[in-house]
């Protein structure tokens, strides 16, 4: 019987897809779930509870968090990466990692096939896809739901005729949660005008006292957080968002161009990866040299881009993170941030390498190492080129 | 005798520069002050009482508010400069429209000498010295302070012994103001890793209750609010801040490269300014696509720090202006936006032009106008050059 | 009967659409030829003389050459745009613009559907397909070759089996005339390794004396060659060509990617683009700023590749347009262009605009306008970021 | 007595800077020259004789070809460095390598300051003091004839004073010799519209015969020439160099911005230099991929500019160079050029690693891997955003 590896989730789509693989196509289908730090030990428990209902070959739970931390978080935060501005790509980077797991484990496990419940209509068919035709480009892609064009009901109607109880009732948000945030969805996010309602949100706001945190990033990477000092920095992500996270920080909606060329709206909550690069960017801004500032920011939106539209796998993705991470080595030091109900407050920094350290002269004081006739000087050359322009070019 | 136009606001500084310009140097003075919105009438009438005490030939005021729109501001919303991803460049736009003001000032009365109060320690110096030689390359520059070395004790000995009578107490905190937002300067801004204080602020907080407002934009310009209509940008930019001022929104410290090498420090204030360009940020991101929006990005990053730096008439300027100007066309409707004391929140837009219309598919649903095997061979292409780079680079 | 416009080249392949889309598919064929200046007159008759023979309903050629000019050639030549630093898009330059033509014209004659031979393996059919979804979003896109998967011989049989006469063989080497230029295809470039022979070049070199000419460009664009004034550019292209094109300059193989992402190499014969560009660019170099150049550069690799690949009518383009026309008021002068059997050499410049003028100090030798003082200040501010950064983080 | 490290070449400016140090100003002066592979042993042998006649303490070689290609010239074959599209950098690049090494040198013996020849006028002043005040701030640095501004008639009379006797007549043509390329400056370059004279190039020609070599890049660096392999780059550039220099190819004149604002001109022969990036070049563009590339010749552009300009210290370079040298994983292969008088011809290449490789379908003909359908979903996603943009803003 042909191997099938089924990315499983649990939901209306994946179960579906999984009962027609084998009942329908007769596959031997090995259900895979890759958690990205969404999923509690109950919650896996549950989805894996269902798959075995569903007569699957086997269930298998691939936990990548410090693969997916290691391989693309730490690239967005060297990067202070955040689409339009906004966005810190919590559901699009997750989506390539569990993509990139999926078609190593199929390959690892010899399958003839890979198979996902992504509809016709979103980004994530293409970010499946691209990767799986690069990294196992001889392995069938399955794709039920895209291919039979099902809706919902008909759906529904399937896994009953097979005899699948489960919660058919759709939420009234559609929620996604990773280590890098959580997505929602809902009718608000359907239009361009409207915001989510205060109870659309999954954390709802708890805490009301404000609190100052501590962050301590070393070369770019958070390894401490209140004087404690984390060896994962998946750890220290995960302690940031515990501390902010019931502050309502770090929501807004994601506006922006989907893979597929229409634009799209998503809400998200993410207070530890806002606040972190925010705080890294902040590290950064006194550690880091103008040009650096420039092209990192020239270079991390086009990363974020072409990792946001799948292409993770194009060779120019590892050479940007070359870069990346060379501009790193100096980024070392504590950032002081306030937490406030809805907001933060980046309070200043600490560094043993910050550039604005007061031996070279302070702004606005007369300065060490340099004269007002030096700058005299400079000032004359810099404008050189324009006064020259001008003169050749006026109407005089 | 020869005259010199001195930029005079009233301060220590410039109120020795018109006493020793006078006094020691026999200059004929021609003190100029340039408002760029930062002043009330009371104040701009106490500024000229001084004047009229020190000697100088003539006193004037420049205003130059809706040439500093035309001119400068509005290429600051057209490109969403915000300098390091925070601040608007309150005080940098004004320097330079002021300098611009000036020389053509010097120019149109024949001076032979311009005259401004910088010290030899900051960025100012070098964007008056290098709008002027550009504008008015040969009229002399005349900066006694600067040359001088003058400790802020030595200057107030000169003016009492002149018989000056002014407060010579220094404040705890500078403060610059404009149409384009207010700079703040203290202790903690000399160093790393303090915030300032909330009795720092110059607006305080006394607005508590939540306040939906409307932003209305035509081809990028703010041209009404909450439905009212403004024919000048610069009235509807008050308009903002008038509402949005005493939540205490826009508060940040900037850090960043001075031109000078240096990094520096400085507080601000700039409700209207941040609004406004989220809100129009916001509007572009429904309106322009995507390759408009990269673009935009990387260019204004590169415009507002070379404004900042004094560049402004480099041809090149002008160059990206044309650029921004002509991305605006359907930069057109309105956003809402909601204040909250000391945030805000972009509620959503309508427009005309937003490409988010549901007329060519809503994102996560089944879409109109492409099918599912679309996406199957756009994806099959768009990966196709990264899938056979793995296939001749593999190891296999 | 429903009318189809097609885009007929008198080609193997059109001629097969012209007769499949009258006898098989019932259309009223109105086969239209798009001349950008790589048709004569007598080939123009000859192709008209097939298509009449074929029982189309209208024959109609397009003369754009001076929209193609207008729209396209002049971006191009204000960008230097040479694709991988060698290619003046001769052949991708005119398909958006004969694709246009022909979206506009099957509008205006109210046709439903219009028609293209493309082949199902090449970057043509990208082009036409993505300008008239655009343009004609509401009328069929025909493609009988591609959709057919038709081999060479399967049109041939057909075509003779309905007693069209032509000659049906296929020439060593596939052509591409246009005034930007002549692509050359043959059995060489379907490799990576080996060179076009002579024989493969359609301008054989026939000039063997050196001869100086001189090229005068107005804003950018270039209106005289040797003295002589053309007020419209096209003609003074064309005379380029003729004076250049006997020395067998411009020849090169172009290798790049195809839109669908496997690599290409095509040879081409460019005199006139090639001297053009080149001649433009050295009069920039002397009437440009420094960061217009660096700027220029960056925004036009982007356009050419964009252009390339089909984008004409993204709104970006016309914003880059806006950029590129803006940064040329200054760029007139006239170019000294030594032209030899398969090279040229530009010898100068003349211009009022150049800012290299004496007037403001010669390089290497003393100057005027400012000192050596003023260097040593400039140097030593200039350098001061940097000083710093080695200060901090030395390992001292 | 006080230790000066002396830039000695044995010209005229450097003769006068050893003799003023020693007898005017009581130095012990350290005379170095630094060697990047312009400088014959006779040559040397020369330079140290003279040094030797003029009383200093010590005189040095340093030999740092190999280091200038490891620090510098890879970088630039990595990058394809042409500035203005056109001049390798041939001076620039080794003034850096060389105030690098003279500030090492300077810092080894202890020395407390640094001299060099410089005038006031030209880039060298900027790049020496800038590196020197990065390497060895505390080191003070002493240019006699920028401070006296000296003309070249009282450098002679003050050698002849003291007995000197050298050579004192100006050469026609100003010739600086490096591994990287030989720059010429005569009359004709003081001006912008006259070439060299045939005369003026130090290399003549006196190869005629075509010839074919073959170039064998290893991750991007030139390791073979014609079959024969070269563990050290070095040797592969100068055997390129002894080949076609003899051809006359690599002649042109660079016009460019100088870091102090003016535009200047300068002559130069660079065969190997432009031979070895254009070949590097064309095989990259087999075996990069789209992004790849672009990013390169972005970045490229300001590593070269930056270079020139002197900031080869600032750590973006090193951010820069990390990215290009992660970029030439693959780019392993052969290429074939011919040279010929004054012009030389890319054939192709051949590589292990090309992306063109006919297994995934050559471009024209009907490919493998994808179909005619494909590519028909393909256009209509990818131009789905532009369609809709039209919709959206068409008058209509």
């Amino acid at each position: 019987m042909k191997k099938v590896v089924l990315a499983y989730s649990g939901g209306l789509d994946t179960t579906y897809c999984a009962l027609h693989l084998t009942k329908d196509l007769g596959y031997e289908v090995h259900a895979v779930i890759v958690n990205t730090g969404g999923f509690s030990k109950e919650e896996l428990a549950a989805v894996e509870a269902r798959a075995n209902t569903l007569g699957v070959a086997s269930f298998h739970i691939l936990e990548v968090l410090d693969t997916y931390y290691e391989e693309v978080i730490k690239y967005l935060v060297f990067g202070n990466v955040l689409k339009n501005a906004t966005y810190p790509l919590s559901v699009s980077a997750e989506r390539i990692l569990q993509a990139k797991s999926l078609a190593e484990y199929a390959k690892s496990i010899g399958a003839k096939a890979v198979a996902h419940g992504s509809t016709g209509a979103g980004n994530d068919q293409v970010r499946f896809d691209m990767i799986f035709q690069t990294i196992v480009p001889d392995i069938e892609i399955i794709t039920p739901i895209r291919d039979l064009k099902l809706s919902r009901q008909e759906e529904i109607e399937y896994l009953k005729k097979h005899g699948v109880s489960m919660n058919f009732e759709k939420a009234a948000y559609s929620i996604n949660k990773g280590i890098w945030g959580t997505s929602v969805g809902g009718k608000e996010t359907l239009t361009s005008s409207d915001f989510l309602p205060e109870e659309a949100w999954p954390t709802q706001v708890t805490e009301n006292e404000a609190r100052e945190i501590k962050l301590t990033f070393v070369q770019g990477e958070l390894k401490g957080v209140n004087g404690e000092t984390f060896e994962n920095p998946v750890n220290a992500i995960q302690k940031v968002q515990a501390l902010a996270g019931p502050y309502g920080i770090g929501r807004d909606i994601h506006v922006g161009d989907t893979i597929i060329g229409i634009k799209g709206r998503v809400g998200f909550e993410a207070a530890a990866p806002i606040i972190i690069i925010k705080g890294h960017q902040l590290l950064e801004k006194h550690t880091l040299t103008k040009w650096q500032m420039f092209w990192k920011n020239q270079l991390s939106e086009f990363y974020g881009n072409h990792l946001h539209e799948g292409h993770y796998l194009d060779p120019v993705m590892r050479n940007l993170e070359a870069f990346l991470a060379d501009t790193q080595k100096f980024v070392t030091g504590d950032v002081r941030v306030l937490l406030q109900p809805y907001r933060f407050t980046l309070l200043g920094i600490t560094s043993d390498h910050d550039l604005m350290s007061s031996k070279f002269g302070s702004y606005g004081e007369m300065n060490k190492g340099y004269t007002g006739e030096d700058v005299k000087g400079f000032t004359r050359i810099l404008g050189n080129q324009t006064a020259i322009f001008h003169k050749v070019n006026s109407d005089d």
